[in-house]
């Protein structure tokens, strides 16, 4: 009898699924809104339901489910969802013992993680098969997320905070207060907003081709590639920030390969090869060996790293 | 038959030996001068000399021998030492197999690593038996050294270099040349060197009780301690740069105990307290919920630590 897999990446607008067999293939995806509602129960209703109908797409029954792997957008403990600033959740929500129950079977192997790391984790294996030990994930977006891998195995910490990179004090005395609540991390120069800030702050001084427009990093990006000077002034803060804070971060656990994924990192080999050049100038000892890679995997690293948590 | 276990840990200026029983008990200690000319081979000879002597001093014979655990002052990979800056070794030394051939034992357990990664594996193990699954560890002296430890393994990294945190960029600004060769590390301000140009500059514009004197650490703890303002000024600019490098730190991987030990860990309670306000100050997250603690062991953590190695 074959046997499936199900990676489920719950987000603050979608939930997305990825379908495995036991041959480690992924066979089928699926997007669903994420519940409004009595999102507890709701949300694992949804599992239930997505995770029923695709098996009986299948022709499988329940006993072919073999697992089922969650991401979650906020620290997770143990296995239990502390909080969750984009899903209305409350505190301490052991969602797997929900979706156990839900499925009548209370020796479904259920795992959940926090999205960030998993997405991490997700690019990690599916990028280098266990050849790498030691590698770092940046994620490029609205915020800056990171997934630390250390002897293969994804590092949470001791209150889930691990990778939490961009949060990394970059210039404390900037003014710019972080989503975190404090002022001066890496996320407050190189996240969308800062970004943003940085550009609408050159503006006053500078001329630019983004002048009247709304600025977003994709205007950012492509004034930058045609020659605009606010446009390549910003994108090198963000290089010069994100690279800076790989040097810091290579100095506390020297990783081989440095992962960069995200919406922003759509820029592409632009933005990559100007990140490497901050940090390969500012590199201590051998860490300048770490390679960059950009990630393969795009939205679909978070149920990618929630079903390789499950083979674990 | 009761065996003993020797850690061993070689030094720019002397070789610390610890020998421990098979009850995990230290039973002795001794200390060498380290050799200055034909280091590599003479190096393994006083290492044989002084375990044979020891083993003969417990009317053990060599079979009683367990193991030998080498710390040693630069980077090791895969038990290769491949450089060392305070040891004419030259390149690419592997003492491991140079001491089970002087032993005549191809079967004697020999692990080496790196001395101050060592001293945090030591402090670590001595001070929590494995309940703490992740801990940093923290030098302060001449510079500025760490050792990571994650899911109860040291972390040594792709190049040798994890731990190698008090090169993390500080101030790229400062102008100051750290060892490394690059500007700006915590170390340029808070190594020993660091510290003192700091006095000196601000002796410049104050008045000092530290005048006319040789500024030394100790001075310069004692100064602040008796009120002195530079003193203060200088012991507040150790302390920031150590707090904020703990709270980069702890973002990559949530540390649930940081260890600070080293020589100018001496000055004790006073500067413990302030870089616990640095850190609480400026700590994101739960990473805020790491203790600090004094390390135990002082000069003899190496080679506890290349003892625990041994068991590992």
């Amino acid at each position: 009898m074959k046997g499936y897999y199900f990676g489920v990446d719950v987000g603050g607008t979608e939930i997305k699924f990825g379908l495995f067999d036991d041959l480690q293939r992924l066979i089928d995806t699926h997007k669903v809104k994420t519940p409004k509602e009595d999102v507890r129960k709701e949300i694992v209703e949804t599992i239930f339901n997505v995770v029923m109908e695709k098996l009986d797409e299948q022709e499988a029954s329940l006993n072919a489910l073999l697992g089922i792997g969650v991401a979650i957008p906020g620290p997770v403990i143990d296995g239990i969802i502390s909080t969750c600033a984009n899903l209305d959740i409350g505190t301490n929500f052991d969602i797997a013992t929900k979706i156990k129950e839900r499925f009548q079977k209370s020796h479904l192997k259920v795992v959940v993680g926090n999205d960030a790391n998993l997405a991490a984790y997700g690019e990690y294996k599916y990028l280098n098969n266990n050849k790498i030990k030691d590698a770092l994930f940046i994620t490029l977006g609205t915020g800056i997320g990171g997934g630390v891998i250390i002897n293969r195995q994804l590092v949470t910490g001791y209150t889930g905070s691990a990778g939490e990179i961009g949060h990394i004090p970059y210039n404390l005395n900037n003014k710019r207060l972080c989503g975190c609540g404090k002022f001066g991390c890496v996320e407050t120069v190189a996240g969308t907003s800062g970004m943003i800030q940085t550009a609408e702050e050159l503006m006053k001084k500078e001329k630019s081709v983004m002048e009247k427009q709304t600025i977003t990093p994709k205007l950012i990006f492509d004034s930058a590639k045609a020659g605009d000077f606010v446009g390549i002034k910003v994108v090198d803060s963000v290089a010069k920030a994100i690279g800076e804070m790989a040097v810091a971060v290579s100095l506390v656990y020297d990783p081989e390969v440095i992962i960069i994924g995200g919406g922003v990192a759509r820029a592409g080999e632009f933005l990559l090869s100007k990140i490497n050049y901050h940090f390969q100038k500012e590199a201590r000892f051998g860490t300048v060996n770490a390679k960059f890679e950009m990630a393969k995997l795009g939205n679909d690293a978070g149920f990618y790293g929630a079903y390789y948590l499950l083979l674990e």
